[in-house]
Parts: structure tokens; C-alpha cells; sequence
């Protein structure tokens, strides 16, 4: 019943980079909260593997992917022991490269996300949703294991960007119109800029009016 | 090998009902903790349809009921949306209003939830349970994701409610008498007056005794 | 697909046995925390089916072993009621004994846990990751519950006994030498030695350094 999307290379590698980049940042928030070794490696794979693994779940695609092919698994440990090893010199980096990893590595798991989610031709705004989780799940379940409010709750614009990049993948495949590929390049595009801008601009969403 | 245990439009419109209460809880609540607009969507989506999604998922139905029909995540929306619109006038209502829908959602859910268990042939305690978790499992997401120790864990004839409420449905419904309509009906309204009851008399469950 | 790997007798009998001690701990806790009866009963509950039910939801099992075997959540409720009869005496008890099931249900968990996840003819890297998970996995959703950052995460030997006890499993399993009975008894003597030893010599694993 899937259909084909987009080349599985090209899921599979916008997925790993994605992977290597929020393995690295679940694994510096890990050491920055002085968690151990092995809170890093498991910080490191619940960032970066979290809300892959709750798409497939909600998909119905057990065991999920990043569970069935080792390279998954092995590239978010990867960005765990880089931590480990290089945690001094990342830790003295100005916010800035690491915001923009962040943001980088967001718009390829949105747009991966939601790819994947129209290859099991579901509705198009479940489509959009599960890529915006797939951006936001793994970083939501490693605030929860710090028992702090998940950030993408905190005014900002995350998950909306996540959302929209999510938006363009999923109305321009279905418009069948150019390649898919051209589709992903545009979509994490306008994730990553509406995410950087907003960070240089200090946009956020507005809040509901309490008394 | 699922059979039917009522109608497919009465599970749906209690089903829905349920979820734009529950929905409109959880964008108060998103409200109340000055979340932005996209946390009320957030809160009023895991609140209305995270026990369902939950259910689902522990049954092996996926995607889950609320991801294959549009008219399920429309109703959490619309239901944060109201929230939105009108924040400043449900805000000023008394609790009791507000108490009284949650108690209605409550019940419906656990209707719902384990009518909808009983329908994968499942061991009527784990139904019960099942329509337990459908009543319970979206507001303990809420709580969790706002870092709170989920409110049917403190002290409170909540989760009793609920239970109670769904065991009634699978006792009748496994009963064969009377059209199961009627159980969920009478299930309903067990968890809907012990509810309201024991929030008008300040029942509590007993504690184990500490020294 | 499945293959057997040991007796289905010896799985139940390991698994219900895990059950019970981390039904009693989870009670324990949850009176400690000055939850009510039905607290206390949830808390068992997860505590001692939760590592589990996630183990089967990623390897695609629903409903979960624990939803279609009555035994499991009857042995699970009745390690909670135990704890209501019979909290004062457990609670007058020094920490020791209680540590000491503690660490013999993770073991237990453990080496049931990466035994069935072989049974899915799953890679084994997964496998020793799904034995660990079934070992933690309980203790964590307690902990979120709880609003605490789960205990894996500070530092202290836990996680890696279970760990070690599931590789022990997997890699003898998978040698083919002897019978698959002797290397879950041995898989579970290194997690429980391990994880006494290093409670008695304060063992922690190093933490990446920071400034």
C-alpha cells in the first residue's frame, strides 16, 4: 500500500545528518545539566531518534526505522561521543553555530517527517502534523526527561516553523508538480530561515490575553 | 476478527463531543499558563485526543482513529480555537461550568474508550482499564508536558470515575441484555454523577498511611 | 517470523516474577509520596508493566504481552495492594532489602527483555538497547509522573547493569553455545552483581567535564 515518495537515499540521508545534528545537541544539553556518560548517550538518542520513533509508532511502521537499519542507532551514539569528546571546545562556541545546527537539523526532520508520512498516504494535514513532530517529538521527550515544560511550548518560533516547512513538502508533492527533491530543498529552506530570522528578530507568537 | 458492539455513528458522535470539551479544557489550561497561540492548539490537541491516540496505539490500531479521520483532529482544533476567541469570557465563568463539561468529556471518553476495547475481543479488565486511560490518558499528557505531577494521581475520585464508568459498560455489553446503547448511556452517567458528587461533597480516596 | 528462543514457561515465569518486585516498589514509592489508593495502584502498575508494554509497542506486539495475559496486571495489582496491606512494616525496613529486589527485578527485566526482542530476529545492537529499556523503562514513567528528572539519568550504575546483563544474553544467545536458559541466568547474575557492587562501593560513572 506505500507508495513511493522520493528516493529512500535521499530520506535516508536528510534523516542521519538530521540525526548527527540533534544527537550533538541532546548530548551538550545532557552535559550541561552534569548528566553522566551514560545520560549523554541517552540524551544524544532520545533527541535525536524521539520523534522518528513516535511517527513510525502512530504510522503503524513497527519496528520503527531507526530500529531496523543499525545506522541509526550508531550515527545518534556518534553524536554522543562526540560530545564526550569534544564537549569543552563546543561548549566555548557562541550560541550562534549551535542555534543554527539546531535549526538546520529541525527543517531536515520536518521535511523528512512529513515525506514519510505522505508515503503511507495519509491525510494531508495528519501529514503536516507528523512532519512538525517529527521535527519537535525527540527535543519535547528529552525536556521531559529534564522534567522542564517542553520548549516548543514556551513562546517561539519552533514548532511553528517546523510546521510550515512541513506545509510546503506536503502541498507541493501532492500538487505533483516538479520533482519531490526540489519540494524537500524548499521546505526545510523555509523552515531553516523563518527559525534563523525569527531567532535575530526575537519574533514570537502571540499570547492568549489573560487578565 | 473485530466485531461490532453499537453503532460506528454513536461511538463517532460520542467520541467527538468528548473531544471539543477536552479540547476546550486544555486551551484554558494552555491559557491560564500564558502559553502562545500554537501551545493552546498544542495542549488542546494532546488533551482532547491523547487517550484515545494512546488506546489506539496499546490496541495495535494504527494509524490511530483520530489521525485516519479528519473530522477528529478539526474538532481539537476548533475547540483551541474557541478558546482563542472567547478566552476572556469563559475565563470569568465560575469553576463549576467548567467542572461540570470536564465531568461530560470524562465520561463520554470512558464510554467510549472501553466500548471501543470490547470490540478487539480483549479480557474485560484490560477493557476496563482501556476506558480508563481513553478518560484519563489526554489531561496526564497535559499535565506532563506543563512538568506537573498529573492530576489523577493526587489525591481526587477521578480516575474511580472513570473506571467505574467503563466497568459498567463492559459488565452490561458482555451481559448481552438490553441494546448496548444503553450501557453506555448508564456507564456515562455513573462516572458523570460520581464525578460531580464527590466534587460537591469533597470525597477523597483514602491514603496509605504514612508515618 | 518469530523464532523461539527459550521456553515460553521460563519468559512468564521471569517475567511475572520482575513484575511483582517492581509492582512493590512502585507502590512504595507512590506511598511515599502520599498518593492515594488508586495512586498507588497506578504507580505499581507502570512501574512494573510500563518498561515492558514500550518494549512491545516498538516491536510491533499489540496489543502488549502485559494486555493479553491477565497474569500480568493481576501480579502487578497485587504487588500494589501488598504495599496498602502491609506498607508500615515494608517502611520500617532498612534500604538494603529493598535495593536488593530492586536490582534483582532489573535483572530479571533485563534478560527477559533482550530474550524476546531476539525473538523478532531484531539486530542485536536493538536487542541489548530494548533489554535495557525493558529494565528502565518502568522506573522511568514513574519518575515523569513523579515530575523527577528519572533517576537513569543522574549518575549512578543502573541502567548500565541492565544493559550489560541484556549484552550477556544477546551475545550468548546468539553463540549458540549451551542453552539459551544458562545465559539468561548468567546475563542476570552480571546485572545484579553489578549493580549491588557498585551501590556498596558508591560506584558513578564519570561525568563529561565541565567548567
Amino acid at each position: 500500500l506505500r507508495r513511493k515518495v522520493t528516493s529512500d537515499h535521499l530520506l535516508l540521508l536528510v534523516d542521519l545528518l538530521g540525526t548527527f545534528l540533534f544527537a550533538v545537541e541532546g548530548g551538550m544539553t545532557a552535559a550541561h545539566h552534569h548528566l553522566d556518560l551514560l545520560g549523554v548517550m541517552v540524551l544524544a538518542f532520545v533527541t535525536a531518534l524521539g520523534g522518528g520513533i513516535v511517527r513510525d509508532l502512530l504510522l503503524g511502521q513497527t519496528p520503527p526505522a531507526s530500529m531496523r537499519n543499525w545506522r541509526y542507532p550508531l550515527t545518534a551514539f556518534g553524536g554522543g561521543f562526540a560530545v564526550i569528546c569534544f564537549y569543552r571546545y563546543v561548549a566555548e562556541l557562541p550560541g550562534l553555530p549551535l542555534l543554527t545546527l539546531d535549526a538546520a537539523g529541525l527543517g531536515l526532520f520536518a521535511v523528512a517527517g512529513s515525506a514519510k508520512a505522505l508515503e503511507f498516504r495519509i491525510n494531508p494535514l495528519i501529514a503536516v502534523l507528523l512532519g512538525g513532530l517529527t521535527g519537535v517529538g525527540g527535543g519535547t521527550i528529552r525536556d521531559l526527561l529534564l522534567a522542564q515544560v517542553p520548549g516548543i511550548l514556551r513562546s517561539d518560533i519552533y514548532a511553528a516553523a517546523a510546521l510550515l516547512g512541513a506545509a510546503v513538502v506536503v502541498a507541493g508533492i501532492l500538487s505533483r508538480r516538479f520533482k519531490p527533491a526540489y519540494w524537500m530543498f524548499a521546505g526545510w529552506l523555509v523552515c531553516f530561515l523563518l527559525r534563523m530570522i525569527s531567532l535575530h528578530q526575537h519574533w514570537n507568537l502571540p499570547v492568549v490575553a489573560t487578565r
